[in-house]
């Protein structure tokens, strides 16, 4: 790729002139390289340069994964200790037979055994800004398909409007958005838009604007339109336009004061994607590209205290029941804040007040399995129904079209006291209520749903909750702390970057820790 | 699929009370099952009934493979004669070496043999709401994968706004939304609420409305969006704004006249999918089901004229330089009106003068085969850019990501007078207007394309045009009467319905076609 090579030729040479691994980051930054625009390489080792250096990796998630990769083609000998049965953190795709290790409520997922059979837990979505992911999707040859964050033919509903009734997309935003802009004409003055500034030229294109952001007719007034979908014919018939809902219903349901926006949000805007056969497919693209003579992977590793010396540092962890010492020149920790906490250290006071900081969200999501794909007959393909009952969310798969059994989302709901209720429950109780809630949107919901699978993030075991939040006044002082090494300890995982919940943040907080080892690795050998 | 069966059982209910397919056609209307919602079932013929009877379709197009498929199930011997080389009609998938004849400008399509470089010159995409062909991609088991029309990601150039230069579509979306949000915001007078007979509540909640669709801050100003992208930050740094552009550039651009809002039309919005490997699938499903022994595909063979009898259709067809006879029971006609009316025949001057207002739509579309999706460095995966250039519109494939080459639509143009330019070019003049004009959303165009193909439909030999367009006024008379059958021949094809380019009329008018043929089955043997 010339673009990137190009690109990446300049971040070497930004390097060599300014020396270090801040001014790299500060270079990367302009150049784009680790926000959203542009291609984003991977913090590069000089070949050989991790050999005899040793690091261990706390919790086998992305951020670990990511830097096991990266360390391991430098040389580096890699110890991933894992306090769970499995690899992957919040990376968990669920299918028939698989255990969720919930705790005081495991479940064994009772999906049928088929290949499109399946439930993504955790991320379940790539957007195409997400350049870090986007980086190893290509290198690890994962394949991708578009995922829907969006169908006009999926619904919204609201207790409060529309008597309770699910309406379809469609029609609720071409209804809106064509009594706004209907307001919008009516109430435009020539001078105000001339004491904006604003010339009669262009205020007339501005009601010509005005009139197609609504589908006005020639008087600026909304009379229904096609983008609601035709009432009857439009075929072999002349379609008739199906009458606008009352304005005052939308106003009453709260779709359009956020959830209508959602998939505009900068990282839920498509182009969004999904590996193709389940999120997981990353964790196993990350485990077929290790060389396991580099990288041991050690699962039911819980640890039990972490002590930072000057030039190593020393962990002890729980393997069946015995405690093991394990000594490292580096140690890049995913472990949750939460949890960390718990854990036996000798980090200093500013260090750990950081690390209190941390505030974690919880999440729910519910998987069904339907034995018919109800939804098709209802002309839904992919994309998300919202409402304003505790479940917040259903989703339709993205893949599998057509098939005759599938998996939708029953659930997915992110507010604390919506998590709580159903962390309070059992996981029958769940399913039931998510039925119940279901069938506001699909009455006929229950006769398909054969079983399910339920996940409370904050009570999985071994991490005991969801994306990380960082308040706004804590990353001056304390983010940024916790972004520099304490000695050769590094905090990196979705909880070391303000974009919550994603894995790209996972694996852009391990870049970071990578640079500061290189940055030491430069300094100490002397070689730029 | 209990739901559908209900509708059908119901709606043979309507046929037998009613008695004949006007009234069955009426009943489909109120139950949904013509237009776009409800599962819609075929024709049902009685098992048997057409034995010893025989069909002729001319042109093997979607309509004639519908007919042929559903009347075969039902015993009658079918022919399809076909003009061209090749089934499909306006169905075409074109990949390595595969021939394009258009009259005049031949073209061999020059892509590399791979299965995931191809390109679909006519129909692309299949609406969910599209029940008919949804219904035959079902049960001909043609995998369907999501297709995009909407990419925040991807650009809208104009040569008359931003100095000409590409401007991400989420940049331009949330500027103007925001800019437009926040005049309404300012201009919005309580009193004018109450004079709509809004209440305050609903002002309140209005105003929050307001805020929310355009993103303003607490005072409703918009000052950017996350929506827009973050201009730098977002991960490891806190996220910044990027700077709005002047709203006066944008409602310079057309962008938000029209191609803003081509993704909320009723059949462009999502969901909308297409077949996994090409549109050609269909037409490959079809060919699979079809019992050899019941229908016989002539290629190669135009018709040269068409005698209806009152209880046959007389066909004289040529094959080889040899011009041959074939009289059949009924007659299905997919023939392009501009071309029928050339074609001898005894049609009623009521029925000719119908034919003749059918008014004809053009169509261009250019593939380039690309040696590096370059798009791809841009994070741009599916979806359109837009420009005010005669290419109208670059297609990214929906397909093979993160693949070495990739085939992307350089053109898609359908203004009479943008047509007739590509039109009167040659193949190569073609392919440097669209790179020279691609170049002006991607300067790096040219040198990573490698060959390309073009398509002007006007041009195509045996079609000369793309989807039929009928004039309001014509509709009552005309399109009416040609939906009814002219002795035991019967009118079909894209031309035959008021959804113009779409599979979906072909299909639908041959299913009004042979509600024709089942009435009077029925009427003559006396069977309900």
């Amino acid at each position: 790729m010339p673009i990137g090579l190009t690109r990446r030729q300049c971040l070497t040479l930004f390097a060599k002139l300014a020396g270090g691994s801040a001014a790299l980051m500060q270079a990367a930054n302009v150049l784009g390289l680790t926000s959203s625009p542009g291609n984003a390489p991977p913090i590069i080792f000089k070949a050989g340069s991790g050999q005899q250096k040793s690091v261990v990796m706390l919790g086998a998630g992305i951020a670990s994964l990511t830097a096991a990769l990266e360390l391991s083609k430098a040389g580096f000998h890699c110890t991933i200790l894992e306090a769970s049965q499995r690899v992957g953190g919040r990376n968990l795709t669920v299918r028939s037979g698989d255990f969720i290790d919930e705790i005081g409520n495991p479940q064994i997922c009772p999906f049928d055994p088929e290949p499109h059979l399946y439930f993504n837990c955790g991320p379940a979505r790539i957007p195409a800004e997400h350049t870090a992911l986007m980086h190893y999707c290509r290198e690890l040859a994962i394949p991708l398909q578009l995922f829907s964050n969006y169908n006009t033919n999926c619904y919204t509903q609201d207790d409060k409007a529309f008597a309770g009734k699910p309406i379809r997309i469609r029609e609720y935003e071409t209804d809106l958005r064509g009594f706004m802009h209907e307001l919008l004409g009516k109430n435009l003055s020539k001078q105000t838009m001339l004491d904006e500034g604003i010339g009669e030229v262009e205020l007339e294109r501005m009601m010509e604007f005005v009139r197609q952001a609504g589908d006005l007719n020639k008087d600026l007034h909304y009379v229904g339109s096609e983008r609601a979908g035709f009432a009857s014919g439009g075929i072999t018939a002349p379609g008739k336009l199906k009458t606008p809902r009352k304005f005052e219903d939308i106003l009453h349901s709260d779709f359009g004061l956020a959830a209508m926006y959602f998939m505009r949000f900068s990282d839920q805007a498509p182009a969004v994607m999904t590996p193709v056969g389940g999120m997981d497919k990353v964790v196993q693209g990350f485990l077929n590209k290790l060389d396991p003579k580099l990288v041991d992977i050690r699962l039911n590793c819980p640890v039990r205290a972490i002590q930072v010396s000057e030039n190593t540092v020393d962990i002890e962890y729980e393997q069946q029941g015995v405690i093991k010492k394990l000594q490292a020149d580096y140690c890049i920790n995913a472990i949750p804040s939460q949890i960390l906490l718990g854990i036996t250290n000798n980090f200093s006071p500013p260090y750990l007040k950081a690390i209190s900081k941390i505030q974690r969200g919880n999440l729910v999501k519910i998987g069904f399995q339907a034995k018919q794909r109800f939804w098709e007959d209802e002309h839904i393909f992919a994309g998300i129904s919202w409402t304003n009952q505790d479940i917040t969310q259903l989703w339709y798969p993205e893949h599998g079209f057509m098939q005759q059994k599938g998996v939708l989302l029953g659930a997915y709901s992110w507010e604390p006291d919506v998590t709580s209720r159903f962390m309070n429950m059992t996981h029958a109780q769940r399913l039931e209520v998510a039925l119940t809630q279901g069938e506001k949107i699909h009455p006929q919901y229950r006769q398909y749903i054969e079983n399910g699978v339920s996940i409370c993030w904050q009570r999985m075991n071994h991490l005991l909750g969801c994306g990380s939040q960082w308040h706004p006044d804590d990353i001056e002082e304390h983010f940024t702390l916790l972004q520099q090494p304490e000695g050769r300890h590094f905090l990196v995982g979705d909880q070391m970057n303000l974009l919550p919940g994603w894995q790209e943040g996972a694996i852009r907080s391990s870049w970071l820790a990578m640079s500061h080892i290189r940055q030491e690795l430069q300094a100490s050998s002397g070689v730029q």
